[in-house]
């Protein structure tokens, strides 16, 4: 079976490319393998174009030999490999065996058991001891030439207690290729580990606190007749909906050619969407708290970290599942079960209006299509909308990285001391969503919008009574101009246009609006080590021309960059002077927030929302959701006679309950 | 039976009222019968001593007797009146009688006959003529001393069609009193009846124009066990929250007394909760169109304004109502039956984490209480979290406010054309929560909190990478520091705090956080009608030091105030220089949203949410939703025995769709 050019490579394709590599380079050690973004041109015209060419079927390879880099370019017809150069002076994403490797390291590291003996831990409880492998960020003394990861240390008092309520002081730094500590950060004032009780949150520790709340009833989500999408191999059809899912290593879910049947006409709105990096700066400026600044994707991968999504326990109702194949560092597969889940779900009311003159009424609920994944950085998922509506949404859940504190010590005010002994860090996660647009084709310009007040003065001809307010329009000509700041204030907006169609009824281009609230400013400074990394979000809105391979805007090999050679974004926006106006355009937008930690957030923190949404404007002639059926409508003729209106079975399921109802 | 203090007059406390004022006064007309917010220090008192008096139980009235408006109160238990006063140069609120009486009188007036004529109607067919009563405003011409309203103009085709799709282009202006048409506002530029087609979205026009969808399969949303909620009188218990859940004829819901149960305590969050004011403020700057800033709860009122929510058409799942009793303008009672509805939704992971070194996983979905009502101007809902977050909520959805526009004409950027002939104005909807804290007691103190990084300098000693990064917290102490806005830069919060109380873990004092990203700025200009008619929408946050009876941010009689007199917060603000530090304080905010309309808007809006968030912080000593039940919970002991961990019954209605979904 062909696979679709925006497919993942199957498990057999990751095996073809492993042993075509393999004849070759025997001992390579695979970061990435991973099917190459079709060549945008050579996609265009084969699906516009049936009797043309099926695009070549390449896969992605960056693998470690004797530790030396190189990126490689498998073709799959021919197994032949068409590119196998050597990188000097990268370091490719981490791999999961890598990340394992380092808590065994340190565990048996005598500097290490050493620190753990000044911490309070015996050398015979070295197996109580956890360290979290972080990529090292960028340490000066350790430069990008070797490969290294920085190692957060914990204790865990038993087997089942949480490491991060015991955090230890010092910090490791594990040679990932000589597969040994090379240096151990240790603070001038030391942290002997705390001893405060264990405040676990799986269920045998609440067993032994008294158990779970006992007044909880269940809430069951159902769908007797079936869901309403359907799934053909990839690609995805709902409610006038269609897209293909992808996937892969770093970015997670990637959504490709999403259109829309506008009354029988299929209309493109997004070529690609994604989420196509983040990083997560932590504000202590004490050494070596700096070097916690994670890219997640590039770093770590969003598909690499992918958790597999147990049956009814990250999701309700009825569940469609994709599973994902990825590579192992040692030429083997990885299939992650369950990786993205698909289900529909109720969304409050979608319309409703009742005339107060006749009690005419028509009240419409909402569906929205979920596409869901959870990584252990971040819950992600995309909720389309019967209204033409995507919203990309993140939930932040999971444990704080905490540090040591002792009990007379201040945070200084760049964390909190969330429990005793805790110190979490201040730190923002910052998102970077890459959107490539194609709203009723290609040739796209941006747009921002100021909510802004008439220049003429309160009194004046203009504006007599002082009310007169409109959408100012900022066209972005070049790339410089587009490098653009949230205003909350102008509650600012943009628009991705096309300026070739016009919308019939308001006589504007079609256009979807990116509404973006959670947008705060990078808070390293400028010039800082994150700053320079993270170059994607010292603004929320960065639009440059499409480049087949401008992907990640961190740059393709992340770890141990020092941002002083401009790759990723930096490198893209050149002097910024390129067109982006009319032309076939990428934007990425930064959002995200900035925590400050409290102890409610601790042990395990309370899932934190972030979204965003992608709105149709101009681009329909009028509401696209008239015709989804509604819970009610009823017209002043039918009130008048006194009849029944439309009643649709879907809420027949709903129940009322009256009077006092007893406590449980 | 006793009513509470927070209890809504009852159908007999209204009955009885207007019996006591009729006895006197025999011709009032009845604009409020409402429930005098109980005394707070008196209220106080009977609640935390037994044996002190039951608070007086005191009906509010404002009634027109013989043109002259009279501002009284009742006690109940004397059945005395124990004020009557005659407030001149204010008019109380409209009544849906006052509503009812101008379409019919516009239709029967003779210069606005003649107006629809020019227009394009015959006067046989006046009865197709609709006009949306609105208040005036304020117009000079007109003053405050009488009563009027302006009557928007449409028109249906035929009974069922959709009247905001023929907008007239004229606008009587109707004296209340002498039911009249007073003069009618005529534009120099005549636009004509237009003769688009009916776009309609009642069912029989889908009907008509091939039916509804029939690719949606139901969801079926149960509660087999019941609710997890009990409601005793108005009193509603759920996962350790208590509060009361009042209703009046302004606001709508009140929550009041919100506690929480921490651990055996019940702690006190909020003494009072509820949305107090609404503007809408409409951008173009032609006479009329300044006239258009409703002010919906001061002068509709969200109760009188409030839905009967029919079963299982506004919500799904186990619905438990109350109802609201409201008098009439002539002295009867109004029922509005299912005023309020009051239910459970599943709401996503509340938390989650997977070691991915062992595998121990827990996952907990989350639950929120919603108590919600629908007004004719919004959808209003409180959600309410187990993680201690309360989400108030607005989904705004219904039909714009439109416009007539010839064929040749420019919107001027003021509107948007979003249908044939169909111009909707550029608006604004500005909402003010009415936030009366009670944070583990009466004494609380505001502060604002900006992420700012550190002034060290990047290498500086301070903060040699640059990434040092802190809260900024300002303190308020006087009324006029407070009066402060929104800064999306800094992701500017503002905590609610008792600086009495100490959280034990964190060392800070316990607090809830207002979180709100939705805070455009009031775009009509500093001394426009608008900003002098709606101080409060003038800064994101006022707080000022409790007192009784200042309720209402905009004045306590809204409809045509000019704001030249200082009245709710502008005159509560005085001098600016009472203090709010560690005092008995109630806090406004004004968030919201700008509306630049679009055809997607038509004929009927999808829903647009806009929420906030009140986030416990430092005020449990841990996530206090530990002790719910996770769908799955295993440790790391667990997997490495290779046994189960714990599975709640919760998700076993989950179902798995597996393989190629048919189409339906």
């Amino acid at each position: 079976m062909t696979p679709h050019p925006f497919d993942p490579l199957s498990a057999s394709e990751i095996e073809s490319t492993i042993a075509i590599v393999r004849a070759l380079h025997a001992d390579a050690q695979f970061h990435v393998v991973s099917a190459q973004e079709p060549r945008k041109a050579q996609l265009t015209q084969w699906v516009t174009d049936a009797s043309s060419p099926y695009p070549p079927r390449i896969a992605e390879v960056v693998a470690i030999t004797t530790s030396k880099v190189f990126e490689g370019l498998v073709d799959l017809a021919s197994a032949n490999i068409i590119k196998w150069e050597r990188r000097e002076g990268v370091q490719p994403i981490i791999t999961l065996e890598e990340l394992v490797a380092v808590e065994r390291g340190c565990r048996v590291d005598p500097g290490v058991i050493k620190q753990c003996q000044l911490s309070g831990i015996a050398a015979e409880d070295m197996h109580k001891v956890y360290c979290d492998p972080w990529t090292i960020g960028h340490d000066a003394r350790f430069g990008s030439e070797r490969r290294f990861q920085q190692a957060l240390m914990y204790y865990r008092p038993q087997m089942d207690h949480c490491q991060y309520q015991y955090p230890l002081d010092f910090c490791p730094v594990w040679d990932s290729l000589a597969k040994r500590v090379v240096a151990i950060d240790v603070p001038s004032v030391r942290r002997p580990l705390n001893n405060s009780p264990p405040l676990d949150y799986h269920h045998i520790s609440l067993a032994n606190r008294g158990g779970y709340r006992k007044d909880l009833r269940p809430i069951s989500i159902t769908q007797p007749a079936g869901v309403s999408f359907s799934v053909e191999k990839r690609w995805l059809s709902w409610q006038n909906w269609r897209f293909h899912i992808g996937f892969n290593y770093r970015e997670g879910i990637v959504l490709h050619d999403v259109t829309f049947n506008d009354g029988g006409k299929s209309r493109s709105i997004f070529y690609r969407i994604s989420l196509a990096e983040m990083v997560v700066p932590y504000g202590n400026p004490d050494h070596p708290h700096q070097r916690k600044h994670a890219f997640d994707l590039g770093e770590y991968g969003a598909g690499y970290m992918a958790n597999s999504l147990s049956l009814g326990c990250d999701c309700k109702g009825a569940i469609h599942y994709l599973d994902a194949h990825l590579p192992t560092q040692n030429g083997g597969i990885r299939t992650i079960k369950n990786a993205v889940c698909i289900h529909e779900e109720d969304n409050g009311i979608l319309f409703k209006h009742t005339d107060f003159r006749d009690d005419s009424t028509t009240v419409t609920r909402a569906r929205k299509l979920v596409v869901q994944q959870v990584f252990t950085a971040a819950n992600y998922e995309y909720a389309v909308q019967q209204d033409g509506t995507i919203q990309p949404e993140i939930r932040l859940t999971g444990i704080l990285n905490t540090y040591a504190i002792n009990a007379d010590e201040s945070t200084n005010g760049w964390g909190t001391r969330v429990h005793k002994g805790v110190n979490a860090h201040n730190h923002q996660h910052l998102f970077c969503l890459r959107i490539h647009p194609n709203i009723d084709g290609a040739l796209n310009t941006v747009y921002m919008i100021d909510a802004m007040p008439s220049d003429a003065p309160v009194g004046s001809q203009d504006n007599l009574f002082g009310n007169a307010f409109y959408p100012k329009r900022t066209r972005f000509e070049t790339i410089e101009q587009a490098m653009t700041d949230y205003n909350g204030a102008t509650s600012r907006t943009w628009d991705i246009v096309n300026e070739n169609v016009i919308n019939p009824q308001s006589g504007k281009h079609v256009s979807y609006k990116l509404v973006s609230r959670e947008v705060p400013s990078l808070l390293p400074k400028e010039g800082s080590l994150v700053w320079k990394r993270a170059a994607f979000a010292r603004h929320a809105i960065h639009v440059i021309p499409h480049a087949d391979d401008q992907l990640w805007p961190a740059g393709d090999h992340v770890p141990q960059t020092s941002g002083d050679a401009a790759c990723g974004i930096a490198e893209w926006i050149g002097d910024g002077d390129k067109s982006i106006a009319n032309t076939d355009i990428v934007l990425f937008h930064t959002f995200g927030l900035t925590h400050f930690p409290a102890p409610e957030d601790f042990p395990i923190m309370p899932a934190e929302p972030v979204s965003l949404l992608l709105r149709p404007r101009h681009f329909f002639e009028c509401n696209p959701a008239m015709d989804v059926p509604p819970s009610y409508s009823i017209t002043p003729s039918e009130r008048a006679r006194n009849i029944n209106g439309f009643s649709h079975g879907d809420c027949d399921d709903s129940k009322e309950v009256n009077g006092v109802i007893a406590s449980p």
